[in-house]
């Protein structure tokens, strides 16, 4: 019997090794094979395909919400920003990034792999999720333009990007999708990040607090005392559009990320999104409200975000009172974090730290306490993910916290070593002059609004 | 035989009752039982997840467009409440308005059933309903924002929200879609509204008028001899962008009303909705141009929105050529409600009444003309619905004047009480000071543009 | 033998007659049939229907690119011009446009049958198909209005977008999508024009390109001595918001062209369609730097855009690294054809003309170099088309130059004729005054910023 046991176990893996060779090595160009193996592909695809357009259209989302919070003068500067780094992204993920992502995974730490999308391999399942992947990783390039605004020059900002999609993204992408070390965690289920709240929007969030320290606060932002000053944003009607673009996108990014419309789940998805999202707002606003007695737009827009980022992690695992909880804490956390960093002196003009960077931390922390056994490793069957609230003990939370610690040390350091050797090396701020009299100009050649009569506050 | 059939009968009812508690009790959590069910359910989630975030998205259509259409020195003040009554439906929704409107129908009045999600029923095409019901029910709120724009205090707006998700939507909405009385009306096939030309537009449309008459105008409004003056709104573009958005998010709207993507019938939704949309804006366009000599762009937007309103009831009951004809009445209805409601007196700032009020009303109306025979309640077989001009009497058409004129009295009046209560308890108006300096800066602490040098109009 | 062959085929011919007749005149508005004859059709409709919509979704992005690349006094006139041509194309498209695109072939040259959709058919394929060439027309009608913005009457432009959607557009629609000549061409497999780079861009663009020169330069725009002068956009910011709208509209343009889920090459068109926006991007904002050393937003917008339509033809039938040399190509394109009409005295405001005329003929080109053997005719099953640099000799390529010169001339000539007409009954552009003063005041009554300080540039 004990024989019989270990060579069915033999067989096993080898049938599995030959099946994931067949896999890796599947050149489906036209598509045709793929979809007499599996009939019911399309609808798959799809679902994928229209959410990743989703997920796409978040970067005019994101330069809408920090170009709406920042200057005029910056105005054309921030435009710039959020279309390079989405240009670079695509361009450095399909170059190098998507193998160290998703290539053979080497001692847990990187995939490995031949270079343009894994030596120019032409199929379609390959394909797609390549362009999923790829949306994911210009989303987590573009939080940190909002950190670092008003002050960050172009041609940094530049190798900022190249840098975050080449490898600081992938490689903790892979820690956690792509076989890597963290979902392997000997805790609960592994790490778990369902939609990235920690692989996109902690590493993004972190990598921009280093930014934000190592440029320092804009000109004007603290008096001499260190008080804060706010610096009242440029247009509030393009960053309310902005957050609505970025909720709208959201649909895409949680709902999506089963990467299967089989899993009916996507409707749990949706509402919990979306309901976190509202809890976000609404509780940044009325803490606001508390202390200043004025309805902040611009807070309720950061509660929209703050609540929609905290999600990320948990909306396939938790029902959806829980989301309500979780969006509420939200709120709370990006208000306690936007104050909190100015208390220490940081200027992060648009809040995209404690959005992204906190919301992120609580988040992978939220599906610990509160993952209801519903669901599994992208997948309706068992084993479910379980958290502490609902009799999981504490293997998952600790998993998550494992995870978001790392997240958050990984893309910190990384970013504060990167932005520091370039400002070594020439410098990453703007000349004063520069900064007062806006980016626009200097750097692009061309104000942002030439009809208008500007303020330059 | 006859006992037999009364046998029959008997056991059709059992059946059905255990169907419907099966369905009410229904939780299926992981959405693994729902596929085994039905194989075929991911195309038809996709579609509805899909079209529901396009509905989503039309709430920054209506921000945009209301901004676009009122003054600089109110903008933050709209983003507000476009996004808060987003916020608070969505919350207020899954708190009990999802109950009201869907729960055990009582006397064909209103539903009920426990509170949160109908007692927090854990299921994935319960998830999926809600989602559908809620963007559909935030949809209905967003209307009033413009009628009552520029003068409501945002504590009443508040207020005002609670009470339409809770209330004031989902018990008319449960008149037509959950069973209600209207859905049982013995003419016709019952009242039809398709995809709510009636319970979101006429109902959004009508509270807003009955906000309007309570407030009064705006300072300036109307010139001492009660002739009407033009306020221009500060930005065409918004405005025009917005109801891009708006006809774009449309076609969730409408064509995801099948609620099931194996109606191919959404194919002949989608091309109605636009062609009275186009109807609606080329008469709103010519008409106001045979008037003035100007091509009035304001105008042929609310054309746009005119005729996507009054094509809302009918779209998937009517052929190419009706839906041409219900647009063009769609854009003289619009212009016409607009002067007309000047000529009272009633100041309705971006014309939200004329547009979801009055033209909701003529898409009630145009089932029952123009309804051709080839379409059931929510299904491609037989029943069909047919209106008078295709030879099916004057049943249906009763069905929808008397859902119109309920429409349209229940949420008149309903608003009206509430905006009374309000009133007389702690006032609805902003003060005159704040009135004449915006409301941005006094309620909300920022003005939306404060780079730019400002006009106060 | 050859008897039985003879009969087999000429059998083959009747039965593919019968067949073509039936689905001609295939009447199932409800449709129940067409489910049953294919259960598989939901998700295609609902493939076509989303993509569809994102199509549609494009006409804010043209209008917000436009408006952002003009001045400020001319901002809703632009919201006009384009909203009014997705009206007019609507209608028009509904009246007669599409049985001329794609009635009955005559000749080879356009189609045939009754107006209003082909005779009221009512059918649920026809209204799919009927919806889909409809958002295909409209963009290329709108393509024009950023070529010929800030001095072309509107009364002209209402004139041509008839014209455009009636006539010009359906009829080389036909020549290539309707089973017209250029289809039927002995090279390669037919001239091949996978998403319209040609039929959509390159007669807009050329349409463009003619009433640019009909209409001579703006006033300002060349010194005495012929020298070009940048007369900046009034809002990089809305431009940008544009260009980032179209590049998500383009996710329906081209994948969606397959008018088919079940090609599940659709991801390949997705990733292709986004490497070349990319490296349009990229291109563009490289060539300029080195030049001026300033880095161009406007310039790496339209390299976006540059990229996309070049890619609009080949997309299907290349692989990835083609994707992004097609993409560096066009933003090559498009710098240099914006430098080269202002060289020429050609004053076309956006680059509309550089933009889609240019790289569309570009686009088209570059299926008959890159074209890899792995999709067929809007087919996953052989024949495959096939490049100069796969093998496949020079046959495509003539096939592609030959169907890129007729689209050029077709466009250029009787967009020229049609201007000229015009503009010899009553004047196509407005009087010096109103070209100073701006087009919103004269032409429709109302500023675009009427609570804004404004320069009059």
């Amino acid at each position: 019997m004990k024989v019989r046991a270990r060579y069915l176990f033999l067989m096993a893996l080898v049938i599995l090794g030959l099946g994931l060779s067949a896999l890796a090595f599947a050149q489906d160009p036209t598509g045709a094979e793929t979809l007499e193996a599996n009939p019911q592909a399309p609808v798959d695809y799809v679902w994928v395909m229209i959410c990743g357009f989703l997920v796409m259209f978040m970067q005019p989302g994101f330069a809408m919400v920090e170009t709406g919070f920042c200057r005029a003068k910056n105005a054309t500067n921030l435009m710039a920003k959020n279309l390079l780094d989405f240009v670079i992204g695509s361009l450095g993920f399909f170059i190098i990034g998507y193998s160290i992502m998703k290539g053979a995974d080497k001692f847990g730490l990187f995939g490995t792999g031949p270079l343009f999308l894994l030596g120019g391999q032409y199929d379609v399942g390959k394909y797609l999720d390549f362009f999923w992947q790829l949306v994911f990783c210009a989303t987590a390039a573009t939080i940190v333009s909002g950190a670092v605004a008003e002050r960050l020059k172009f041609s940094a900002y530049l190798i900022y990007s190249t840098c975050l999609s080449l490898f600081i993204y992938p490689i903790y992408g892979h820690w956690v999708w792509g076989g890597g070390w963290l979902s392997q965690l000997p805790f609960g289920m592994g790490h778990l990040d369902f939609a990235g709240s920690g692989v996109v929007h902690t590493i993004g969030g972190m990598v921009g607090l280093a930014g934000a320290i190592v440029l320092g606060p804009r000109f004007g932002k603290f008096a001499k005392d260190g008080k804060p000053k706010a610096i009242p944003g440029h247009s509030m009607t393009l960053a309310a559009l902005g957050a609505f673009i970025l909720w709208f996108g959201w649909f895409g990014f949680n709902p999506g990320s089963t990467f299967n419309a089989h899993h009916l789940r996507i409707s749990v998805i949706a509402v919990n999104t979306n309901l976190a999202a509202a809890a976000g707002a609404l509780m940044a606003l009325i803490t606001v409200f508390l202390k200043t007695k004025k309805w902040d737009v611009g807070m309720a827009l950061n509660g929209v975000l703050a609540g929609l980022v905290a999600i990320t992690a948990p909306c396939a695992w938790v029902e959806a009172w829980a989301a309500v909880v979780i969006g509420l804490v939200a709120g709370l956390v990006v208000v306690l974090g936007v104050y909190g960093l100015e208390r220490l002196g940081i200027d992060d003009p648009v809040g995209a730290v404690s959005v992204h960077g906190f919301n992120g931390i609580w988040g992978l922390i939220s599906v610990g306490l509160f993952a209801d056994g519903t669901y599994g490793n992208y997948a309706i069957t068992e084993p479910f993910a379980r958290g502490l609230f609902y009799g999981g003990g504490a293997g998952q939370l600790i998993a998550q916290l494992i995870g978001a610690a790392t997240a958050a040390i990984w893309a910190f350091v990384m970013g504060y070593i990167m932005f520091k050797i370039m400002d070594s090396i020439f410098g990453i701020r703007v000349s004063p002059e520069e900064e007062l009299k806006g980016l626009d100009i200097l750097e692009h050649g061309t104000p942002a609004y030439p009809n208008f009569y500007t303020i330059n506050s």
